[in-house]
This record gives structure tokens, sequence and C-alpha cells, in this order.
């Protein structure tokens, strides 16, 4: 008898949801979790006047129906981000104010940045998400990187250079880094490019009392003592019986094992790839995990004592082609008892970053801040820095991208099963993928699997 | 007290190397390898009537003075490559037979390939091997992917489907999978690219009396009990003191720990990636293993009673653009007394093949090779196939290679040590880069590293 039906691997949204259908069908589950904490890429802090933010993953928006569902079923609540006011963009040493769609951009770049985009909504509209690599074409859009299709697609190099900032936005990698494929099929997984990039009306429209993470620590105070912190997968056997998963602690000290008739592996592709499997898993999954890197991010929350921007007429939201710290937003809680600006430092800007002294980084969002909003800005109460590539549980965030042929080669086995090892984590989603409403689905869909096999 | 001064991971060339160097020097060492034998990336086999052959990496040639010299030292004897007569290449279904460099394509063609040609030794020839994220004009050639490069420098499609045919002979991958400045950077660390290509006086001149893996096999004996088989490493700790390292036998059962003042690691990267260090290494060099994968490449040795084609005056080198079983050589043992042919599939033409069954591949290569050689190649009496993605502690040949922006951003990692952690490896080296020769060298580097650290 095997010690319990399914074993998960990793308890942050996709994992814990994995393990609640299958709870809810009446398996036995256990949850291995390598961290001290649930909710692998949310994470919650605090500011030290006791507010809390968002030190990983935090917004959710319209068309995500499943999270915003599971919040509410799980009593929480809701709240919109601050998007009252102009928006600035910096650009060539410019300061622009705007209060439309268009980024502030002059009219000659914006009318190029709008063909561009029309042609990504066209072409993004023809990827099937359930499979890029079936798209008509794939091959074509597989052999490209997104970089080579925007430079190609535009002539005017000031439009190239937006839309090269565009990118580290989303993805937290540069556009060589990633086939126009994996491109397309993320902004077709998420509705369209305008849903990714919106506040009001888009994927950053709302923000979750007391931060995201709650979710995920609300499936496991549900999931109780099924939930195993401290636990380092190291190993999954698989036979013809079952599947004994190894593990130990985080210090590699003291191992353990479980034995379960399925595992549900929910972590990152590339994480999942340090998991020995015995016998090996085949080359494709093998191969696909070799080569599907996370992003470079570190996120930084800086607190003011008040939203002095807002008096300025200001949302908060910056966008600067110029600047390292080149996105920044209104992260105040919802009372906007303190002022909260919420920047990252994504891609090469990232990696770069994470070479500095603490000093030197704070000196940088510091000085780009002021630059920002004006001289008020030059004393925030404190600085919460987050480096998701440093994270030995993440190693990089957003989520895994695919380089150039990568899809169309190694695609299917993104989730295909591999005997009685399932594969979830928001990169496996078709819907939302990369974002906290596909991991959740992805975990549903990996124990339909399991439900579905017996 | 440390168990010994010195720990290396892995017993292939770069690992065998570094630990003699070390032995040399008066160092205590232990050689951990995960097989149960030596040499990784070469491999030995027999046809069913005795004859030796090779399973994985076969060919020296010049300017390859250190794997050269070391043969010598050794005892061990080379012979050359067979390459008398004429060589032939399938395009768009034809058959050309040519004895010079023309690779017998047509003379419109021919001119632009030599053009291409041209502009690659051109651009070669700036990358400074030790650093190729240095170059002139680095992040412009590594922000495209060679197929890009190779599409916007001609417009005859007959020479870009050629070119887009010697990439995976090279690399095992197609072209949008690396970046222009790893191909460069490649081409520059084996000499040039005639040199990278050519069976006399090139990389493919000459082969070992044996087999090349008789190379570590001797450098084996000579370090005898240090080296351990079957002996998988899991876990690399390091202090102020020196490192732990914990392994598992190759069933992931009976654990160990060995304790020493540093460690080499020698083995590919994507699967130095796997172990676990504690600390965690920095994001620099996590990213690069990441997104470090190898090719996909099944090596065939087809054996027949005579080398019959040598009656027909071919030399047995036939490149197919028609084919996926597209590029073969003749294999025979020095005194003829059988013949050999050995033929890739490379990149996606390996992929799809591993799909097929074990009978259905038998029948795409002998029917091919009946297609380049005529009937008598329809009775081999043995066929010997190695699939270099399907195992565990290789996971894909030639070897790991460097999508577009990876070399600008992470190649630094590739050979920094991470406190008492060294890497070595083939790709790690500056000169003969992925070959055997510079696999040597970076063990012989990585030994003095330590030997200067102390």
């Amino acid at each position: 008898m095997a010690d319990v039906d399914v074993v998960v691997v990793g308890a942050g949204l996709a994992g814990l949801s994995a393990a609640r259908e299958l709870v809810a069908a009446g398996k036995s589950v256990r949850v291995l979790e390598a961290r001290d904490r649930v909710a692998g890429r949310n994470h919650g802090g605090f500011l030290s006047n006791g507010v809390p933010v968002e030190l990983g993953g935090q917004w959710v928006g319209p068309t995500q129906d499943v999270v915003l569902a599971l919040i509410e079923e799980l009593g929480l609540e809701t709240f919109p981000t601050y998007d009252t006011g102009d928006s600035i963009t910096f650009l060539d040493g410019r300061a622009i104010r705007y209060s439309d769609v268009t980024f502030g951009l002059p009219p000659e770049t914006l009318a190029e940045v709008g063909a561009l985009w029309e042609k990504i909504e066209t072409l993004a509209a023809t990827i099937p998400p359930s499979a890029p690599w079936q798209a008509e074409n794939a091959a074509e859009l597989d052999r490209q990187t997104l970089d080579a299709w925007l430079a190609a697609n535009t002539s005017d190099t000031v439009a190239l250079r937006f839309f090269r900032h565009l990118v580290p936005a989303l993805f937290s990698a540069e556009s060589p880094e990633l086939s126009l494929l994996h491109f397309l099929g993320y902004v077709r997984s998420g509705t369209n490019f305008a849903t990714l990039l919106s506040t009001t009306g888009g994927a950053q429209e709302r923000r979750v009392v007391g931060g995201a993470h709650r979710i995920s620590e609300r499936l496991a105070e549900d999931l109780g003592d099924r939930v195993r912190l401290g636990e380092v997968v190291r190993t999954i056997k698989q036979d013809a019986d079952g599947v004994t998963v190894l593990y130990e602690d985080a210090a590699a000290g003291a191992a353990g094992s479980v034995t379960a008739d399925r595992v549900v592996v929910a972590i990152p592709a590339t994480l999942a790839g340090r998991i020995r499997y015995l016998p090996p898993l085949p080359a494709s999954r093998d191969g696909l995990t070799q080569q599907i890197p996370a992003g470079s991010v570190i996120k930084v929350q800086v607190g003011y004592p008040t939203p002095f921007w807002r008096e300025d007429g200001l949302n908060g939201f910056v966008l600067s082609v110029d600047d390292a710290f080149n996105l920044v937003l209104d992260n105040s809680p919802p009372d906007g008892s303190c002022g909260v600006l919420v920047g990252f430092l994504e891609g090469a800007h990232a990696r770069a970053a994470a070479e500095l002294s603490a000093d030197q980084r704070r000196e940088l969002i510091v000085t780009t801040l002021v630059k920002y909003f004006g001289p008020r800005a030059a004393e925030p109460f404190d600085i919460l820095e987050q480096d998701w590539m440093a994270e030995e549980f993440t190693r990089g965030c957003y989520g895994g991208r695919l380089g150039a042929g990568v899809w169309t080669q190694y695609g299917k086995a993104l989730s295909t099963p591999a005997g009685r090892i399932h594969w979830a984590g928001a990169e496996t989603a078709q819907e939302w993928s990369g974002y906290m409403d596909g991991a959740i689905r992805s975990g549903r869909r990996a124990a339909t699997e399991i439900l579905d096999a017996r």
C-alpha cells in the first residue's frame, strides 16, 4: 500500500490547487514544499510601518476568471490598483505626461507603435493556446526571435526601442531571448497585448487585500498537515506499482521518502529538471527543461509617508526607455495611509543591478525615483527588495521562456505526463500562462488528469 | 582534515585531465563518476565481428596539439580517416560526385556559399576566444540567431538550405537555436570554419587506434583507485574550511560523502546545474546552466563485410540536404578488414528519429545508405546506435550551445570559479571548445586555478 494516493511537489498556487482538487475528490495527498513557506512566486512582506506589500506576483484582472472566483471563494477581497491621474513616459531625456493610451509617444512614433501593436494582436489571435507549436506557420514564427521580428517590422528606431523596453516588462527577459512564437502564444493566453499591458481593464487592474500570497496561505490552511514545509524533493522513482518520492531537509541533512500512486510536479520546469528521475525521463522532456530559463527580476517596494505624487495629479505609473529602474506603479495600501511605489529591475538591468552592492542599488533606485517624481522621492522610510534570481527554489521570475526553435521542437513535453508523473505550474497553462490564474488552472488540469486516469 | 585535497566530478577527458595534473603536482584526488565507465562523451563499442567503433567523439586533427601530444604520451596511436576517392552531395534529388572542396555545388550556388563562408571566416577571426562576450560588436552578434544572420546574408535559397544543413553537422542543433556569436566563437576556437569541416587537414583527419575512449581509459588506469565509478554526485557544500561532496549510487540507494579543499566539476553545464549547491550558486552561474542545452544526436555505425564503396572510387563521405540520415563517413578499421560507415541523425532529425521504433530507424538508415551507395548497402551485418539524448549522464551531444543573448549576459559564468568550485568540460575551453582537445585543456586550466590558489 502506498503512503498516499498522490504526492504534490511544490506548494505554490499550482501545487496547492492540484492538491485541493484531489482532496475534494477523496484522494489522500501529501504536498512537499522545499521552502519554509507556501506560495512560491507569491510572497508577502511588510514595510517597516507594518504595511503589507507583495514581493512577488500581485495583480489580477478581468478574464482571469479562475483566480478571481477562488479569491472570492476563500473569503479574500480585492481592491483596485490606484490609477487616477497622469502617467509619465521617459524617452530620450524627456518626461512626457499623458492620460490616455498613447504612452505619451510623439505622433509619428505612436503611429508606428500602433501598426506594430496591431500586427502583434493579429498574429497572436492565430495561435492555438493549447498547442502553440500547431499554429499555422509555427515553424516560421518559432524560427525568429521576437527581437528579429520587431526589427524587421519597423524602421522607426524610437518605436523599436520602445518595444524592446516593453518586452522585459512582461518577461523579465530581452527580446532576443524569446522566440516570436513564445511571445505570441503568451499574448494569446493572456487575452491580448492590450490586456497584458493595462492597469484598469487589464492584467494589473486589482490587488488582493493583504497580498496575493494569502490565496496560497488559505489553500494551505485547508489542506492542514498534508502540506510539509522544508522538504526538498531530489529524486522521483516510478515503476508499474507507483512512485517513490525521495526528499531531504533544506540543509541536505535528514532524508525521507513517501510512496504514492502518482505525483504532480508543480515547480518551474527549469527546477523540475534538477530532480533525478528513475527511470530517466524521455529525452524530449529532459531537453525542454534544459532550455526554459526563468527571467531576471529584482522587485522593489519603496515606502513614503504619503502617496505624494497623487497631489501632483500623477497615478504613479512610469515607463522609462532611458533608465534601468524603468517600470514603476503606485502600490500604496487601499486606504492610502502611506505611499508605496513598486518598481522593477528586469532582464539585463536586473542582471547588472544584482552585481551592485545594496547601497549602490538603493542609490540607483532613489535617484531614479527623484528623477521621476521630484525631491520628495528622496526620503523613503523603507526600501524592500526581492531578488528572485537569487532564490534557490525559484531561480528567476516572472517565469520560464522558450527561445527560438524550442516550442516547435519541445513544446509538447511541457505538460505531457511522463508515466505517473504529471506536470503543473503557471507556464504549463493554456489560459493566462505565467500568471496566477494560469497556475491555478494548471494544477486543476493535473488533478483532472489523475482523476481521469483511475 | 579533509579526506582529499581535490574532488573531481566526472571522469571524462576534462575531469581525468584535471586529476592527472593535480596528482602530478602532489595533490590527493578523488574522481567521482556517475557511470560504470569512464570517458563520458567518448565511448567504445564493438561490432558483432569484434571490430571496435567509436560511439561518441572520435576524430582528432591538426592544431589539436594537446590531445595529439597526450595520445602519444600515453602510448596510443592514430591513423588517418579514409579519405581517398570522391565524396557525394545529395541536393534537390540529385547525387553530385566531387573530389575537390566544392561540395559539388553548382557554380552559382558555390559562389554564394563561398561568399558566406568568407564572411564567416572574417567575422570569426574577430572573436577573442577567451571571452567571446568582449568581441567588438558582441551585443549585435549575440542579438542575432545564426539562422537570421544566414537568411539576411544570402538571397540564394539553395545556399541558405545548404548552410542550414551544415549547422547540425557541427552542433547537433538547428541554426535558430544558437546565437551568431556562439557560432563564431566556436569556429574561432576551432581555428576556422574550413578546419572544422575538413577531413584531411581538418578536425576529422585522424582516429585513435582502438577508439578515442582509450585516452580516458589510460588516464584512469594511471589514476588507479582514485577513480570511483557509479557514484552520482547530488550535492556540493562549501564553507570557509572546504567542500563536502555528497553522492549516491546509481540506483539512488547507498549514499556517501567526501570532504576536500576544492572541487572540480567536469560535467556538461546543463548537468552541473542539477547538482544542489549549498550555499546556492550566484544567479549568474545558475542562469547560465538554465540555458546551455546539449545538442540532439543519434550516432550510427553500420558494418559491412567490405568497404565496397571504395571499389566505386568513393571515400564514403556523403552530405545530403535531402535526407534525415544526412552525414556519413567511412569509419572502417585501419586494415580495411571490414567496411564501416558512420552516420548521424542530428538536430530536428535526431528528435524525430528518436520517436521511431528501432526497426523503423533501422529501415530509415539502410534505405538511405542504399540510396547513397547502391544495393550492396542493403545488407549490413550489424548496426550499432548510440542515442546521446537518452543518456542520463550526458543528455545530448555534441555539446552545450548558447542561444541568442546568452553569451553576453551569462558567458563569463561558464568558467569563473564559484568559491572553491572550479568548472571544467569541453564547452569551457578557449581553444577547441566542444572537442576532445578542448576538454583536456579545460581540465588542465581548472587544475592550474587550484594550484595557483594555494
